[in-house]
């Protein structure tokens, strides 16, 4: 299918396929659904790929609270075309190719004009609505007209959703849609920890705990960045062999000069701590902690020179950052294709959920219609 | 006394007057001891005033432990000038103005040569001997014979005293006496968290948690660098007002962008570090935890992009940073005078235990010869 073809829908819903999460837990279940059309500041995109990142399947399990909400469209890594826009939207228009993002980039606040933040003061702080601008509005509705809820302000689960401009990314259509998927999430998270957040140094030695997709972009992003030494440690004895910090300080002769956390647990972050070299050791904690469990550091540890530090997306702003990434990889600097593992139709989505938490793919590309 | 007259000890000892420390928490008694010439490596030094620093205080009251050693000479913020060289000293002659610094700088190691560390691989992480290169030797003996312990490398409170070339810096003689010892210790470690840690940015933000001279030090080195607004916090109403994380959030619409934990308390720390702004704030923490305590830290509090480090002597390379120091003092850009709050001749050492430990003083002079 031609990219830019669009029957003319412009102002009006929508009638297409996504895969509705209806209970926590259990299998998405593919329907037609409503996409109403974008309001002022959104964006209607057709997903042309999408791909499964383990937040997607956190929050397919959240069965209470105010983070379990259903019905829901899941999928927040992805790439679309531009279908069609609301009022106030500039620099977008039909046949564009975008990469939706979860995390916001206003372009205008105090935090999005510094070049030390990625943290956006206008919007960074309330993740839980459904649009970025209208609350608990909602784009979808189900067959019974009832509303069907959103997820990180993307919901790629379906072959078209309406997307705020502060969550979308205009990309050169040159990158096969594929690989650009990637960098809609995990990979750019991955690889603007080691090289925004982290600044690592040409000729410096790299401990990286936890060797999913994002553990594995922050290896490849130290590559890129010139780092002399990569040291993998996986909890995960079919992935890598398990890494202590006493091997790593022997490998490195002290300790690392970075040390990434790409699981999600404070206990594995007090380990990447310890890892790294007195003087001048820095980590960078790059997931939500599993269990919201608080961090402990020794406090002698800290004062002898080290760093700890969080991030999300990498410390990357979307619009500046992501293009830059996506001219690496046509410049064949930035190897994304050994992150794509599976491939499947949308018909199979169920089964990425499978493959991700059986620990066997780190990237199962889905395709809308192929 | 002309500073540079000395009669010929050269290799020979020397009996002089020294404040020991015989017991935990007891006054110490000033009396006629030995100190043996330098050997290689070192320096003797004749210490010309000296003032008193809180890690004073508290190794003088640890009554156990290893950590516990009597009789000692405490002290380690002074300057002096040198009396006479042993082997292997090159670039310290007789008459050299110098400060003895408790933090050790050999120049050649990985660390000393690396701009990112001040932790010196070969010394810096055993800091519990007499001296740098000799272990439990010591250059001090008592009437009966006995030795006496060293403190930090430095052990001030004592006419003459030895000193390893790592831990020796010479300056310039037109900084006065008085002024340049506070440089020795308590007053760099501020500036220097502020400038070489922290690395304060012009028209940025800042808390300092603990307003004794090390926090007041933070606050003139973040002046130095051009922060646009200053905000103290102090746990004694004495000093000033207290603050709150959420007080600093208003006045600064949103967080500080540098907080510096100067007292040594976990708790004050986390205080400091929940006081910065989201998706760029940065804490530095520049005291030994008193209670040797863990740091806890919300882990999603870190994630949102802020960061926390720790710094001994305020990141500085000894004998690179503190003669830019004085020449900030001579050029009248960094201001010293103030810290200086009474003075002391020797014989009155005891007293200035009391103006510390009731926070009534900041530095405290005592002269060895007024
Ligand atoms: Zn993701
Ligand atoms: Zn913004
Ligand atoms: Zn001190
Ligand atoms: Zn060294």
């Amino acid at each position: 299918m031609d990219k830019t073809s669009f029957s003319n829908n412009e102002g009006k819903p929508i009638r297409c396929k996504a895969a509705v999460c209806k209970k926590a837990g259990k299998a998405l279940v593919i329907e037609e659904i409503q996409v109403d059309p974008p309001q002022a500041y959104e964006v209607r995109i057709k997903i042309l790929c999408t791909s499964l990142c383990h937040t997607d399947v956190t929050f397919w399990k959240i069965d209470s609270g105010p983070l379990a909400r259903f019905p829901r469209i899941l999928g927040h890594e992805a790439v679309g075309v531009v279908e069609s826009i609301g009022e106030n939207v500039d620099g977008f228009k039909q046949g564009d190719v975008v990469l939706p993002v979860f995390h916001p980039y206003c372009e205008e606040c105090r935090d999005c004009k510094s070049p030390k933040s990625n943290w956006c003061a206008r919007f960074a702080d309330s993740p839980l609505s459904n649009t970025r601008r209208y609350g608990m509005a909602s784009r979808f509705k189900d067959s019974t007209g009832e509303d069907i809820h959103h997820f990180l302000f993307v919901s790629s689960f379906s072959e078209y959703t309406v997307v705020d401009i502060a969550h979308l990314v205009k990309i050169s259509p040159e990158i096969p849609v594929d690989k650009a998927a990637l960098l809609s999430c995990g990979v750019s998270t991955g690889v603007g920890a080691a090289w925004k957040v982290a600044d690592v140094g040409e000729g410096s030695t790299v401990a990286v705990f936890g060797l999913g997709a994002v553990g594995l972009a922050v290896a490849e992003g130290a590559r890129l960045r010139g780092a002399a030494k990569i040291i993998g440690v996986d909890l995960n004895p079919d992935k890598f062999e398990l890494g202590k910090r006493r091997v790593i300080k022997e490998m490195t002769g002290g300790g690392v000069d970075y040390s990434f956390e790409c699981v999600g647990l404070a206990s594995l972050l007090n380990e990447a701590f310890m890892s790294t070299r007195t003087g001048s050791g820095k980590t960078v904690m790059l997931g939500m902690e599993k269990h919201a469990a608080q961090i402990n550091l020794g406090s002698f540890d800290l004062l002898r020179g080290r760093s700890i530090c969080g991030s999300l997306f990498g410390g990357l702003k979307s619009k500046v950052d992501i293009p830059i990434l996506v001219d690496h990889y046509l410049k064949k600097e930035l190897n994304l294709d050994s992150f794509i593992t599976h491939e499947l139709n949308f018909e199979e989505i169920n089964k990425a959920f499978d493959l991700l938490e059986e620990g066997k793919s780190l990237r199962c590309i889905i395709w809308m219609n192929k």
